[in-house]
């Protein structure tokens, strides 16, 4: 499946930062905001960006690996954990809720099958991956539906009207392939890749890095990106890359969280790189191997407050951040407007 | 005027984690939202906290060391800038609206008259300080006087319902102030504290750095807090410092924001530590002195988005991240509650 992503208009860049210099505030004084708000304005094309619809696609999947012992949590927490989600009673609900975000449960492939009352959205590749210890987690056909059920859901979303997106993630598991991911495409140690995840003391984090190593050792495949990730990775992950690379394509602003979103990104840089131009850096996940991740992207995110939880949540607890860069540029007076003096003339007579 | 600051609940600290650690997540996993939340919890006494029509104090003051040289923009662009707040068209407007705070506007000695329709809160000392660099910028009456007033106007904010409340300035050159409290309180060099304000070249930041180190060399008072506040402080400097110490005895939740908020409390912390009990530091400003401050104070600020912008924006802004620590706290579910499998138990059935 291929994705033509263009470049958002950087020609917009000066008139955004003109219109933004002329606001009555010192200059640059909005810091980061004033960087998104130019990101912003590029890749809508417009002086006067607008977030629309803002909604977080929080992607489930099992992956085989867990029944090898790289997670201290039962592969059930999986599927208890989307029936949460359905009931209101997660994190990212409670964000969601707080800050105007529609947050969509998708079913990538868990380990369950889910009454069809609870209207998890259907996107199951399988009943989880197979494990990568000694083999693909998954067929290259699964693989490529995978990328293409993730970006009909985006499809849909850009449908109904949004214009901002970010990505979420549950599967017991999932920083496993996350970490494996960096390591291969991102030539990071692995030992530096590999973290706590949900809650490792020091002797399960070893356990974690013995057991990737060995599957690490194990590959027997190419280096093309379709065939690791296809080898080692989720299909909640391959999911989210489908949605990032259609987003991008759709002009979407992309918000990225963590430590798995932001593994899903690094695969979808190595496909098509013009898919940075659309990301918004939500937070830097505790999780050791997401910085660098963000190194690796060039990438300064918005908040660093030591979260590591998952599901989306570090992009809904950022998005009124980026609101806020959109308003400002939106709805300040300028110096001409308020009659206020400017430091080297008075405008005002 | 004294202030009678009790030390919040402490005896909370281990019941508010209890709650926290049995959420659906992994323990420590929303990292300072954890930390906001306990803090929060502590201050409010409750398991369960709330917060209150939260409200931001923009306290406008002129300052007399302005004439000396210390701005590159003039003294009007006080007034011109309060005219701006009551019109809705600065940045702190735009933030308030954004995240459903009340925004009050208070003239603690702008040299300008207002139009009594503007309805700006009228707590006027003076019509600015007098220039610190040869005597002092106030009279001890007048100094007591701005105490009290800040805190009377905390008082009547509590009255209406208000539970966490944010400061936020505009003078031109209260930087000037704020670094001199700083060299002078917190015992850093003058050359560390004295930064480029609203936006000084090179040039014109050593012209400021010289003005300064003359003004302390002049000071002939003693070293108490008192008199040191008085004579290098501004009006809406020391309303600030009044109103911090009321809210603090009424039991409110603090916000604090930047160089001039924070150089504020560093005064009142010398005139009543336990004021610091009921503060959240909302960000680290990019004026270079701030830094200083927060290390002074061991303060670790929710964001750093290299904002230097005043008005209390960098409250307004951090806000929401304050709300989804008391929206966790309050409406995640537990383990028990979602049947969801904790790592060492299953709960469920």
């Amino acid at each position: 499946m291929n994705f033509d992503i263009k470049t958002p208009n950087k020609e917009l860049i000066e008139q955004l930062q003109h219109k933004i210099d002329f606001k009555t505030k010192p200059i640059g004084s909005l810091g980061m905001l004033e960087q998104l708000a130019v990101k912003i304005g590029c890749i809508q094309n417009t002086l006067s960006p607008d977030l629309k619809q803002p909604t977080i696609m929080v992607f489930a999947g099992d992956h085989g690996i867990a029944l090898d012992g790289v997670s201290p949590y039962p592969q059930e927490v999986t599927w208890q954990m989307v029936a949460n989600f359905m009931a209101g009673g997660a994190a990212i609900n409670v964000f969601g809720r707080q800050n105007g975000i529609d947050i969509k449960i998708v079913d990538a492939g868990v380990n369950y099958d889910f009454d069809k009352e609870w209207n998890v959205i259907d996107a199951k590749i399988a009943h989880g991956t197979k494990s990568y210890l000694n083999g693909a987690a998954m067929t290259a056909e699964q693989f490529q539906l995978a990328i293409k059920r993730g970006a009909d859901l985006v499809v849909q979303a850009h449908k109904g009207g949004t214009n901002i997106i970010g990505f979420g993630e549950m599967g017991i598991a999932n920083t496993s392939s996350a970490a494996v991911l960096l390591h291969l495409l991102a030539d990071v140690d692995l030992k530096e890749c590999v973290g706590r995840g949900t809650g490792w003391d020091d002797e399960g984090l070893k356990r974690k890095y013995e057991i990737l190593k060995s599957a690490v050792e194990n590959y027997k495949g190419d280096s093309t990106i379709e065939n690791i990730f296809a080898h080692f990775g989720g299909f909640e992950i391959v999911m989210i890359t489908g949605a990032m690379l259609k987003a991008a394509e759709l002009k979407m602003v992309i918000m990225v969280d963590g430590f798995i979103i932001t593994s899903a990104l690094l695969a979808a840089s190595k496909m098509n790189p013009k898919v940075l131009e659309y990301c918004i850096f939500t937070h830097k996940s505790n999780e050791n191997g997401h910085k660098h991740m963000l190194a690796h992207l060039n990438a300064n995110p918005i908040l660093d407050l030591g979260m590591r939880l998952g599901e989306g949540t570090g992009a809904a607890v950022a998005y009124p951040i980026i609101e806020s860069a959109v308003n400002f540029l939106n709805q300040m007076a300028s110096f001409e407007d308020a009659g206020v003096s400017n430091s080297d003339k008075v405008i005002n007579e």
